[in-house]
């Protein structure tokens, strides 16, 4: 089959192209050129034909992921499915699943069965499950799971080949080594073997299998800072260095590729850091987690994720991996979920308006006019969440001689200046 | 009495100004000069002798307010003096009072007798209690108010005064007009005597009461935008002018002011918001409320406000006021409050830290290597909400034979990456 990128270059448009721009409010030559030129992809398995596919980059609405997935402590597939909706009902644009535990392969099924959100996996979780440690990791056995996952639908999947041996005595310097679990899998594995990165060593053999699938590569960030302290610092930016020479050769192999990011970065680290991945990695898509703009927000990670978000956003981030409240104390809950994929949603839609997007306009000036009428019902239908609005709302009799009289709510009552103005 | 500005001016250095000082990390000479030139206030009553004053401005730690009070529908003051405390307690550094109901001069007496925190009020809603309408309002009455009001402790009170007959028409343009308790009182009292903002024709007037008791002048903007659509137009910057030379004219007369700020702004209008306000007030402090980043998060618009809060004090704006999941629906509750001041606490926070403030570097770091060391107990005495980080709390124990093994979360468990990279 062919990709993407090769049924562009051909002329060859599929269908999907001029339904993802007009939902982007671009014309379809520009959406073609932005996929050619690497500025925008489109995260699709060529398997995965239920995909409802998205755009991810320059000019398109930014978009969020939630991650979900069991664990070896919390593997209940049940409440796993219902992160999947509660991610997709709160507005999320794609998952990852990160499960360690249980029957995957069923799980995934059941996500690409039941849904037509993009599918994202870090493979190297599953190609370390039933090993003792991650130095007996092979590439051919890694291969064999990328190729499974492929096979399950998944439309990208994070490879952290950009983190070579050279880096880690730069992670050594600092406060808090390496917190990405892919990331330590790697440095465990380079420092076991005293060899390269495996999947730098082989990343042609997984260019292949990527190449077949049409699958979007996501270049993992193994070295994203864990805190504020280590943002671009020598070890996250050699890294970035590496993965933009691996930018280069996915685009030479005719596979979409897009380049993680941090993690925990102070506010004015953020523009610094979003520029220099844009302008190493030749404007491919820029995918953050989080990031966070303080270290102990714990229990309230996704309003820093939030800040950290909407600031990368405006200057260039393209995709928000959410964070959720649970970030650095437990598996996520259901509910922790759909905070975080609001908190994100905010992040992502502040600067979508901020970008003049013509929806997000006519959202917040029809809740706006919704507001000035007291039309409560129309402000509860466009909120970004019905039902809490629905289970706040305190709406206030004013007038008792009028029962046709708008209802202003509690916080101000009779004092609403709404009110105040339309009655002058 | 003299005020700071005169025993300043004098040479006479009040005990406060070195403790602020300190606390600021900035050479008393600095603090000085910069009450001084009025691009610092600090709000403080000089009856209110148990304050612990605050400094608000140019080089100081970004502050945080909360709003409460009670409302005719809701008049409890215990439950006020319970959001009093979840303020103080969540790190708030200021309550405005906005009670317009029940016993207002005993709950006031109780928050400054049993708490140390700057006070700030709205007089004019209390000078509107037992009138029918806006238009009763007079001059006489407003000022007992305000003197009423000084001796029961207030340390800065919102008056909007630049609020002009010219800019009632600008407002009339608007999709959300005007949206300010305040704002609207005085554009009825405006449109029912076909005269000029009495507030503004008596400035002198209320400046003599604040000088007397060395009140801070907070200039209200009765035209803060309401919906994004409005943001950063002619109503609102057409008062901001006219608030621009009161400001010389508080100054003039000893009087330290700072000025109020929206409001709901897109995030690209924020920057020109803030440089605008403190290029016309002559860098007096700016207080600003949120600003909303989106009109459609209500049930989490202290998350938007949060966005807006911190890309505001990035840009210059000094004091944030605090926005709940509440906002557009219902007087907050006690958890709202809580929420809210925790909410914005982190937007603030994160400029302390992008400013490389020193305790904020140590508490970050400190909590990274917490992290780091498995040492929970540290992390959950560092986090912003240690309560609410021992509820989330999920530790695994991943290797039964060790006891002493450190325990990661339920996020990761065995899977670790900060313990995998220990072990290596």
């Amino acid at each position: 089959m062919s990709t993407i990128i090769d049924d562009l270059k051909r002329g060859d448009i599929p269908d999907f192209i001029e339904k993802i721009a007009k939902d982007e409010y671009m014309d379809t030559k520009t959406l073609i050129s932005s996929i050619i030129s690497g500025h925008i992809v489109i995260a699709r398995n060529n398997l995965h034909k239920k995909l409802n596919p998205i755009a991810i980059g320059k000019g398109a609405r930014i978009k969020v992921n939630a991650n979900i997935g069991t664990s070896p402590t919390l593997c209940d597939f049940e409440n796993e499915i219902g992160k999947v909706k509660a991610a997709i009902d709160s507005g999320a644009d794609a998952v990852m699943d990160l499960s360690i535990a249980g029957d995957i392969s069923c799980f995934r099924k059941r996500i690409t069965d039941e849904h037509n959100i993009t599918l994202g996996t870090v493979p190297i979780y599953e190609a370390m499950i039933g090993l003792d440690n991650p130095e007996q990791l092979t590439i051919e056995n890694f291969l064999s799971v990328i190729e499974k996952q492929a096979k399950e639908n998944v439309d990208f999947m994070t490879i952290h080949a950009g983190l070579l041996k050279e880096h880690i005595s730069l992670a050594e310097k600092r406060v808090l080594g390496v917190v990405s679990r892919g990331g330590s899998i790697i440095v465990q594995w380079m420092r076991g073997h005293q060899r390269e990165n495996f999947l730098y060593e082989h990343f042609d053999d997984i260019l292949k299998v990527m190449n077949k699938y049409d699958i979007t590569m996501s270049l993992g960030d193994g070295l994203r800072p864990g805190c504020t302290a280590d943002a671009n610092d020598e070890a996250q930016f050699g890294e970035l260095e590496t993965i933009a020479k691996l930018v280069r050769r996915c685009k030479a192999a005719n596979v979409q590729v897009m380049v993680e990011g941090p993690g925990h970065v102070p506010l004015h680290l953020i523009e610094e850091n979003i520029r220099k991945q844009k302008e190493l990695c030749d404007g491919a898509p820029f995918y953050v987690l989080g990031p966070l703009t303080i270290d102990y927000a714990a229990g309230y990670d996704h309003i820093a994720g939030a800040i950290g978000g909407a600031m990368a956003a405006f200057f260039g981030a393209d995709f928000l991996c959410y964070v959720t409240p649970a970030e650095h104390l437990r598996l996520p809950s259901i509910d922790d979920v759909k905070e975080g994929v609001i908190a994100s949603k905010i992040a992502a839609v502040s600067v979508d308006l901020a970008r003049q997007r013509p929806d997000e306009l006519d959202r917040n000036r029809k809740i706006s006019i919704a507001r000035n009428d007291f039309d409560w019902d129309a402000q509860q239908n466009l909120s970004i969440d019905p039902d809490k609005f629905c289970r706040y709302l305190e709406k206030v009799k004013t007038d008792k001689a009028d029962s046709s009289e708008a209802s202003p709510c509690s916080m101000c009552g009779e004092w609403c200046a709404i009110k105040r103005i339309r009655k002058t």
